[in-house]
């Protein structure tokens, strides 16, 4: 706790190695799970540091909300760029693919980290309107885009729920076969969905 | 702790009352959520009588694993005496529209147990073992006996990762009617996938 410059609770990087650390260890153990101390210690923070970043646990479990969050929004950005909605939405499953390994161990990071901060408050969570919504209304959009209007959202949570399902299901089994066999399921599916009557030209 | 028989730690009851206690405050609260003094409290047992039935917590969250899937060996015999295989399939899946209002408040009993116990353990867990391997293998039958070999592990697949993302999607919104819909969808697929080419006589 000395004011050294090496001590210095402010110092570069703290706050976001202890994010970090939150983030990872959350998604191996459950959002009850680790204790602020075990988080300092494996972002090789002093605990008594901890304190000048995050008041109490729930601060800091909030800073990881917002941290999956701002991935998230990265991640829909850059798919933004893809030519067609199909191809953005087969993006967006991709990202399931690349991570099935981690998946079949722990689970979705983004799917249980609402589903446990669920059973800690009533109603809709801060973590499902800053994680599912946006997920939900990007995957609304290409579905609107390829014509599907009045059934976007529907297509949209179907979209969803199908990845969220294959994630606690291959984590249940610990088989990422499983996550992925269901992602390339889900991407035959958006093929149809961009080429049935519902899609605007066709 | 006296010996009469009103605090008689082998009461008859008891052992059922903290089962049950267990589970519903699991489920509401998460598996790493209550304490065994708040289950026991629910349950109107006496803290020490519990020892006399768990040696440890573990032991209690072992018990409510077994009690969930005899509650699902149950069902599942109680559907098959349905007369076809879709109608057997349709009958699961009504399940969770039944307790689509819970499943909003709290996400699917048996989806987040499997899911919270997998980040305590490695590798697939007893509870997924237990509680999701008779539901595949039991989809799975249905689905080959529609006349779907081949395809019948993966149709079981689909179907009960369907179920489990809408639940996960449901309790993060809050909002049972999506696990409605997605059931519904379901339901219409299970029709289709009947009816389809793969399936015997068509």
């Amino acid at each position: 706790m000395a004011n050294s410059a090496k001590e210095s609770p402010a110092a570069p990087g703290k706050r976001e190695r202890l994010v970090a650390s939150a983030a990872r260890l959350l998604h191996e153990r459950g959002v009850q799970g680790p204790t602020l101390a075990e988080i300092a210690e494996a972002a090789d923070v002093p605990l008594g540091n901890v304190y000048y970043y995050f008041k109490t646990r729930d601060e800091l479990v909030g800073a990881v909300i917002d941290s999956r969050s701002k991935q998230i929004h990265s991640l829909l950005g850059s798919l933004d760029r893809r030519s067609s909605p199909a191809a953005r939405l087969k993006g967006l499953t991709e990202t399931w693919l690349d991570s099935s390994e981690m998946v079949a161990a722990h689970g979705c990071p983004i799917g249980t980290l609402c589903s446990e901060i669920g059973k800690t408050a009533a109603g809709p969570s801060k973590a499902s309107a800053l994680i599912f919504d946006p997920l939900l209304d990007w995957s609304e959009a290409q579905f609107r885009e390829m014509g599907h209007g009045r059934q976007a959202r529907t297509l949209a949570t179907t979209l969803i729920a199908g990845v969220q399902g294959a994630a606690v299901l291959s984590a249940a089994q610990g088989d990422p076969r499983l996550m992925r066999s269901q992602v390339r399921r889900l991407d035959r599916w958006i093929d149809e969905v961009a080429e049935s009557p519902g899609a605007r030209g066709s």
